[in-house]
């Protein structure tokens, strides 16, 4: 819906490249672990496609909205290629990128929280369900890609990162409901979940797990 | 298609109920795998999530029915959401219930096969493809949840389970051709479940492996 | 498209059986590692369904058609059932067919990877997406294989395997673009599969890792 609106143009090209960015820093993550598996580099590839577009796919699907959205722009596919080729020529030397790499994740949290929850609302759902949809969206790439590693997936146990996918959604759906322009609404709910998440990790926050005996 | 006749609405509601069990109790399920694993609650609340609603969202996603069914009924997270907030708040005190809970988790079991079978018949596919379908409904949440939690899917080890759905499934197709009423069949193939699945954990059935050698 | 022409009809029927053969070699692929597992047969039986309709599955989904193929030509069951059963029951035996397993193994890859380059070509995407998902057809349904068996996918760490499917989708999407039969090129595709894929088990082809230290 909102991304058919002539007047977005503009705007929608920043969140595009946005996207982008994300997708990219994605397709990275998936990549580092795969070589941390000491996968192959076929299978390096098709770890960082699914870490990039494994939310959004399942997203898709479960909405049904087919062919799934990446398949349809094959800019995508090319920048995760693109991610996957950087990680595994300059492995070494993405430690120096550490922190832009974590501020491109954090972005592409918040962003894809926003765009699952939008489509969501586009395809008539109630908003908790929206909320939920913006949350697999942006987190279950991490898990299906900690299931292709034969590991736990991460965010089931540490750190906060998924929740704050979560606070995003809510954030989102509440100011929709106000004045603000869509876009006011995209700086506010992204910025709102990088800066949670960077506090998150700078003070190690965590869900307080009272239900496990010591 | 059953589910629209009007006059079955009394016992539609029945049904709902059983239905909105069973989900509470797969979630709790879930939820209970997850707090064995550490998970923080966040991801407690996901693996009840997706142990609930798994094997319906894969059922929906292949015949076509999108957006998924429980993603149109707000009931249904919010019972979920139930579900991992007892297991959290009320862990010890669960094993008290686990009777109830063994025969709710039974009564998910009879009547998630029948409508995933229903749903298959109504797609107008084979006979044996709706029981595959009423099966998947019924037991690949846990398959799921085990995956989730990197162990090996308990079904496909140990107890008569899933195979169960399998007869169940059976059973409803072959009465489904009688002049009993689908009120009388519902009664009959859940409860024929639930006693089997009694039987099966009284007398430990277990379904021989012939080709595993000593 | 291509299936629906009349003038085809015989060579589909050809194409038909090696699908059908390809599905039989890969349901016994899976029933061979349920059995490792000292899985029951239920989990023999859903192992070999998973991994020969897997791909498909997954294919089928994300490009929105559904009911997925398999569940529409009850053929594809029974021939998985039928590998399930003869798996189990001639597993000793089945070491004398290795050599002609391996070899409809390869057909079912460079099929497989047709059918779903094709499928893609349908649906109006970009080439490069078809060749993803002719390559997600042939190859992850063994990778859901290992994901229900707590294994690391195997085509992720070894062997050319995967990278066949993406060298057989190029070369069909290339052939495409001249004037040969749609015959000739199902055969010249599928036969250059074969060839690779023979060549790189004999002469122990892998992918270099050269960003795995040492």
């Amino acid at each position: 819906m909102f991304f058919h609106d002539p007047t977005l143009a503009k705007t929608f090209n920043i969140f595009q490249i946005l996207d982008y960015l994300g997708t990219f820093v994605f397709a990275i993550s998936g990549a580092l672990a795969a070589m941390d598996k000491k996968f192959d580099p076929f299978g390096v590839v098709i770890l960082a496609l699914v870490t990039a577009v494994g939310g959004g796919t399942l997203r898709d699907v479960m909405i049904g909205r087919t062919p799934v959205g990446w398949m349809q722009d094959i800019n995508y596919a090319l920048i995760i290629l693109a991610g996957a080729v950087v990680a595994m020529s300059c492995r070494p030397y993405l430690v120096y990128f550490r922190k832009t790499m974590f501020l491109f994740d954090a972005m592409g949290l918040g962003l894809f929280t926003i765009i699952g929850v939008e489509l969501g609302m586009g395809a008539g759902l109630h908003p908790i369900i929206c909320i939920l949809l913006g949350t697999l969206s942006a987190a279950f790439g991490g898990v299906i890609r900690d299931i292709l590693c034969n590991q736990i997936p991460l965010i089931f146990e540490k750190e906060i990162y998924a929740s704050l996918s979560i606070i995003g959604g809510v954030i989102f759906i509440f100011l929709n409901k106000t004045s603000l322009s869509l876009d006011a609404i995209y700086v506010i709910t992204s910025a709102l979940v990088i800066v949670l998440r960077i506090l998150a990790v700078r003070y190690r926050w965590v869900l307080p797990k009272w239900y496990v005996g010591k």
